[in-house]
């Protein structure tokens, strides 16, 4: 009676109750019993997101919400350029995107593993005076990395850019403040620590960069963020709206406004130390530098064949982690700490990791990493 | 993001599938759809008791079935007498209603954590010409413990008794061979190893039993055997059946047939043996002497506050276990290791054991009840 558990860092398991709010039979999206409900979801998002300003709901994924922010926020024909910081496969998106959408810009091309470099930015930023626009991933999810995004927004100031944050795997698993912060941008997808199936996307948007997409307009039409904030005046959406995942969404927005966000940041990064504590006691590497609590990338050790044990985690115990991508690929697996994931869930994918690792030949102590996960546990005992 | 976990020895976790299963549109019963389901269901009983008996299906709980059992096979006037086996509350159920029908019978009644010995049975059948009839529970849920109902069965054969098995919490958790054993009358409930909500019990006949029953009729309408046979033959139930929960059997017994029972005897074994060894490891006492593999029961240990351990389990980790009942309440705990709970829920129950436990005050080396459960699937990693 094999059960399933899925440790992928996004989609993420989906809580029951949720799934069965979406259950629910359709209603149709032009109605007052839809407005009342994405009014109630736009005051949560701030709760989420920790601002007063602007939050916009898009039906489409995290891409999309990236999109929407780079090529609003820099409109064509106003001397806009952007410095694209990655460490890894999502911040060189952003990238991309400046470059489909023919928009200036540089690259801080740092290590995978780390996080970007506030000292760094001050450096190319007072280098290169063009630049008035950072993008800067807070947890890179390929490379399980996280950067300071409070100290980046400080050096952002110091020189008049704007801050573009990609949150995809950090808002609702770790601290993210917003309006404290001086965030200007800042976006993630459903599918992460929201604990909803991919297909929306969400902005938190300030005054600044409001002032900034009104003196222009890019190359969009569907991610154009003017018509989403003229039809949230009336609480609506401009194009049809995915509103099963929006109901899902009304649902987690309460279960996490209930159990609030500090209480969540806890538990996650609980599972994430434990986690942490556990490869060391196998014997493991962490992948991460400056590891994010998010997600762990773990270094596979010599003579682990990384197909064969994702395969057989998933075959033997239902479970559902990832491997590594771009050059780490087949060298590193990745599992998830995000939304509806608990220390036994945790510790359930130690014990799975640990078995097959055994059994694929490694040499580690039986139940060694396990221990060392319950060690981390009752340490924080009151709080679990 | 707590998550709730079932570990009760009934009800138990029901698959996410047969829920939504359940959940599908009500069908009426008097249609040719419902007789098919019906045909299958009770033919996949036929495996699940591992017989070519004669499988009914009533819409009641266990004890139903039980009442069904015995006061068919001892109609009155015809001199049966029965001796009622028990160890425990359950067993101690057959004796009342024997009572309760005037059904003349005599009790074997042996401590707690036992099961009914075959060599004490025979003694008493010897003394007591009377006795034809035997009531025996297979796994007393109360004591956690087993009885030999392989060897039990032959020496009711040995003396002429037919033999009724309470297999509550047996079938469909440990091995049950009802013709192999010749067994006259075997019956379960649908909220233990079938994974089902309760509602549902079950019967499988013997043709010896059947003559039984039709030499006579006792006090019963609703419980009628003759009548679940006679409507059998068509397929078809004698009163309303709850066929939303005959839908989620139907599934439950594919699923059960699919996995086959061998796989499914070693792995509640697996689970069983891990939780007896993390016992061992936490320093804690067993309390069956004849532990049975479906519930495990575990004495606490002086100091610890049975009502404040099981309401942390519950309120603090979302995990529900059993108390003891009778005289054993407040000393005892119990944990399931029926249907849809696998080796990682097991090692989640261990760790929020041992966190509770420790917090306690019990002296215990933290992550050693994980390290032995560990050990214990490992040794059986092929077979997992």
């Amino acid at each position: 009676m094999k059960k399933q558990r899925l440790f992928t860092p996004g989609p993420t398991m989906v809580p029951e109750d949720v799934l069965l709010e979406m259950a629910r039979p359709q209603q149709h999206h032009r109605t007052a019993e839809f407005r009342e409900m994405f009014k109630e979801v736009t005051e949560l998002l701030g709760y989420l997101f920790q601002t007063k300003g602007t939050c916009l709901t898009l039906t489409g994924s995290g891409t999309a919400a990236g999109e929407a922010a780079i090529v609003s926020c820099c409109p064509p024909g106003k001397g806009h350029k952007v410095l694209c910081c990655h460490g890894g496969k999502f911040g060189e998106r952003w990238a991309e995107i400046c470059a489909a959408f023919d928009i200036p810009h540089a690259k801080y091309d740092f290590e995978w593993g780390s996080g970007a470099k506030p000292d760094v930015i001050d450096k190319m930023l007072a280098e290169d005076k063009d630049i008035d626009t950072l993008t800067v991933v807070h947890s890179e999810t390929c490379s399980s990395s996280l950067s300071d995004i409070e100290a980046i927004s400080k050096v952002a100031k110091k020189h008049g850019a704007m801050l573009i944050v990609d949150g995809i795997t950090a808002v609702g698993a770790i601290p993210v403040k917003v309006d404290e912060w001086g965030i200007d941008v800042y976006f993630t997808g459903s599918q992460k620590a929201l604990m909803l199936p991919p297909g929306l996307a969400f902005l938190a948007v300030s005054d600044a960069a409001w002032t900034r997409i009104d003196a222009g307009s890019g190359h969009q039409y569907y991610n154009n963020l003017k018509k989403f904030r003229k039809s949230l005046a009336n609480n609506d959406t401009p194009y049809t709206p995915n509103n099963q995942l929006i109901r899902g969404l009304q649902s987690v927005l309460r279960r996490i406004r209930e159990e609030g966000l500090e209480s969540i940041w806890f538990h996650t990064s609980l599972n994430a130390r434990a986690t942490r504590a556990a490869i060391a006691a196998m014997d493991l590497q962490l992948f991460a530098a400056d590891p994010v609590d998010s997600v762990t990338g773990i270094v596979l050790p010599e003579g682990v064949d990384e197909p064969v044990l994702r395969k057989t985690m998933r075959q033997k115990f239902g479970m559902q982690i990832a491997g590594g991508q771009g050059h780490i690929k087949g060298k590193v697996v990745r599992i998830s700490h995000m939304g509806y994931c608990d220390s036994f869930d945790t510790l359930s994918v130690i014990s799975a990791l640990e078995l097959v690792l055994h059994a694929q030949g490694h040499k580690l102590t039986l139940g060694a990493g396990l221990a060392a996960a319950q060690t981390v546990f009752a340490e924080s005992y009151e709080k679990m």
